[in-house]
């Protein structure tokens, strides 16, 4: 934590407890007054992204009360389905990544409901800026991940919020992944605390889109991930 | 209903059960192959809008499965509070209207909640429009029923979706309340079933904002609420 005695801006972080998610709140706790949201909407390892959540908040020393750390739930997306993520139907593909398709684990407008949820509470509590990993390059494919999505939420801030000064925060959206696990080394992210395998809560598949993505990215900044995979597939 | 064989666009409709979304569901099953979703997000009168939704709904033969009819409940609002709305330490106002203020019922950023939801649901079954039934003239002063609001929303979702053909359509958007009656009284739209109070969920306290606007809007297009009121304040 900062020594500085500056007023820090305020902020909200969503913190699912993936890798991006953990490098963001290494910087959120370097460089922001933290406040950390992690979203169960029913996905597959909701269970253990929430047990990554907490490991991270307890790492950097976050208060357990609600003032500073919220679990959320929402019922609705997995009601509606229509995504291998929330829908039991559907598969976890496991034979690689199309760059040129958005693939089945795509949660329908997924993030405006992540972002909706910080930017409320960011409103009422007061903080000014709302943190997300989102990443574009080296993505799923995923188009509430592109840059052009996130200007265009921020000016539905402007426009649209008690008094229009909030905004998202996205310090990750131009990082390629390698270069998102060199910072999180630079900046000692608990990695091992985090998790990001789609399908499994106790050794990673290491054969989902998550996990390769994830994998190549340790291999392509000569790291090796400190999670343990039951494959691994670069 | 129409007897038009062409193929209508469909539709995911908001409707809160109150005079404006009432309207917005007589236009949309003239307009739209029409599915309807009204989100409990904690607010005072939930239970009584719900009945409002259910009996809007009948009115109209949606069919009650959620294949057309849902509704979908938001725990977080009410969890962090911030609004009189969602929380009962908070009094909703009963004086009258401050135009040049944001009231104490603005519930943050609620509006992008039920767009989410309701984008969610229209790309897991195909739908190209969200109607929603927001008004900025005569209104309460929300930052998130501002066209500004709908123009940056989408916006997002020309950029955020999947395909990008996905629209929100707010056909009462520029209207006065009182030509908002007199579109209802035209279209047959069934306000004896609609609820606006803030408060009450028996007699309508006439006295909230959502009571005064709405008292006054009938007034001015020369017509009498249907629904009673313990005091009638124009």
């Amino acid at each position: 934590m900062s020594a500085s005695t500056s007023v820090r801006e305020s902020a909200v972080v969503l913190l699912s407890g993936g890798m991006d998610s953990c490098v963001c709140a290494a910087l959120a706790v370097r460089d922001f007054d933290a406040s950390f949201l992690h979203v169960d909407y029913g996905q597959r390892t909701a269970a253990r992204e929430a047990r990554a959540f907490n490991a991270i908040c307890d790492h950097y020393g976050v208060e357990s009360g609600v003032q500073r750390r919220r679990i959320a739930r929402i019922d609705f997306l997995s009601q509606i389905g229509g995504s291998a993520l929330t829908d039991a139907a559907i598969a976890v593909p496991e034979d690689g990544i199309d760059p040129s398709l958005i693939p089945v684990t795509y949660v329908p407008f997924r993030n405006a409901h992540l972002l909706a949820m910080a930017v409320s509470w960011a409103e009422v509590i007061g903080a000014t800026v709302v943190v997300i990993g989102a990443v574009a390059p080296d993505s799923s494919g995923y188009p509430d991940c592109r840059p052009a999505y996130y200007e265009a939420f921020n000016q539905l801030l402007r426009v649209g919020t008690r008094d229009g000064h909030l905004r998202v925060h996205t310090p990750l959206l131009h990082s390629s992944k390698a270069g998102i696990v060199r910072l999180g080394l630079e900046l000692d992210a608990p990695f091992p605390l985090s998790w990001s395998c789609y399908i499994n809560a106790d050794v990673a598949c290491g054969r989902c889109d998550s996990c390769r993505l994830r994998l190549r990215a340790f291999h392509d900044a000569g790291s090796r991930d400190p999670v343990a995979y039951a494959k691994e597939t670069v």
